[in-house]
């Protein structure tokens, strides 16, 4: 069976570290802190799936010399913030034979990583999932769980549809795609208008942003930038996918973006990984994304 | 000597009633409250200019009923709210002898007037000044000061002129104009970027906000969009202007402005007047001023 080293603990970490683990999978976690904690008392995981608890092998705290080797995957599922670099949270890269899992926000993360790692294969994965970290070690899943992967820098990838299969068979809906770079573009579209918003406005829910009608049309124009964007650089969208996405957020029952919950927890939030990064991707290509460039300004005030 | 009806009793009513009371003419108020205590206290004026005091010859409350025909010069000083409207709080138009200054903020706001007093002069004025209004009756003027009159509806004003005069006679930098639209468009390319980023970034002054480089470039960009927006409809701009602008904003101290001061205080915020009427100005045309268009989108959930 599958050994896995997943980075971080929280929800991410938590909730599909747990499945890997029910998937019968060895599942190890590498963490900032609570190590103690954690390796005595594992996770406890409040699902919409069923509760369960689990216990990892090993928990190991950041200084500790750990065989990256004899990982067949390592899960990142840190919050992407420009501080935290993985490559130096792992040490090195490991062998050629682990795969290195990006289960994070953003647009253009891989990108850095693959720079850092250039010897292992980088697979890019999207969980669409309402899930939070209550105290340590206790993750509570509300809603959804989706996840998507596909590998970033290999043409085939056995190994991404492996994790997919791993996923499925524990009742995770989990899709494996082929053209992995659409599918952030994809995410993007929806994270690029309501996560800032729901900050900026002072704290509305999705429900409440779509209910003004300047707004509803200003997010249908952020998204069409996002569009532009993400074509420029080879994404491609189904027809009508901007229209089918507000009908979607239309019919969401009134949801806190995860930029709002960081923010109202007073945790850093991932304003580079969204908006910052589609920015600095617009000026390379010489696009106008004025309405994001906008929302990027103003949360720059947010800390 | 000229008689004067100031409508409003806030820091600009009362500055410049009181500036107008200086320079001889008969000036009576038109409040919505605290009628009986600005009879018989009048205004005390703690100005840079120097600190005075006076009392209106007549105080009138809002019900009343005022010979409208006698003025020469009906003041508005009140804040432009959609739902306040002059020729409701006056009741009629007065005589055509009678001219109509709009001491106000915004953009577009002279239309609406000149359709409801159709055979009346409208003065546009502008007023860049730092002013608060501490208690009723007492102002406290902090800074700047100077006004701007032209006609809104004639070609040409000896009203307009003799306004200008009779404030440069008690020391009032005035000047008349007699292109008081281009005026107007210049002050909205100040208020439109600082204005709201002030309130949406948590409350900014024009240092912190030039401090962040991608804020300021976002502020330049406004201004072109305003720009672009005030040439549509006939504006005239120096060579420059926004750069000199830009380094004007660069100089001053760090200034909260008008938009910031009313959303802390509670009161309601000229959102329609500065980015609301800029909206639909551009709509009008089918021009894109797509960050004002952000901007307002997110202002319109500040209460």
């Amino acid at each position: 069976m599958e050994k896995i080293l997943v980075v971080g603990s929280g929800a991410i970490a938590g909730l599909y570290g747990g499945k890997l683990s029910q998937a019968g999978c060895k599942v190890d976690f590498l963490v900032r802190s609570e190590v103690e904690l954690l390796r005595k008392c594992g996770f406890q995981i409040n699902s919409v799936w069923g509760d369960f608890h689990f216990h990892p092998e090993n928990v190991f705290g950041p200084s500790e010399d750990i065989d990256l080797d004899k990982y067949d995957f390592i899960f990142c599922c840190l919050k992407v913030l420009p501080e935290i670099r993985i490559k130096k949270i792992l040490g090195r890269e490991p062998s050629k034979n682990t795969a290195l899992v990006l289960l994070q926000n953003g647009i253009g993360i891989e990108a850095p990583v693959s720079e850092d790692f250039p010897n292992s294969e980088i697979i890019s994965g999207l969980a669409f999932v309402c899930a939070n970290r209550l105290s340590p070690g206790v993750i509570s899943h509300i809603d959804y769980g989706a996840l998507n992967f596909g590998s970033w820098n290999r043409n085939d990838s056995p190994k991404s549809k492996r994790i997919s299969e791993l996923f499925s068979n524990v009742g995770v809906p989990t899709e494996y795609s082929d053209d992995i770079r659409s599918a952030r573009w994809k995410k993007l579209m929806w994270n690029a208008p309501f996560n800032p918003l729901s900050v900026i406005t002072g704290g509305c829910d999705t429900t409440r942003l779509l209910s003004d009608p300047v707004c509803k049309r200003m997010i249908f124009e952020i998204m069409q930038e996002v569009q532009m964007l993400g074509e420029s650089f080879g994404a491609v969208f189904p027809e009508n996918f901007i229209e089918n996405l507000m009908d979607m957020s239309d019919k969401m029952k009134p949801y806190k973006t995860s930029m709002l919950l960081d923010f109202e927890a007073g945790r850093k939030m991932e304003t580079e990984a969204i908006l910052g990064n589609a920015v600095r991707m617009a000026k390379e290509k010489n696009l106008e994304i004025p309405r994001i460039n906008t929302l990027y300004a103003i949360l720059r005030f947010f800390p």
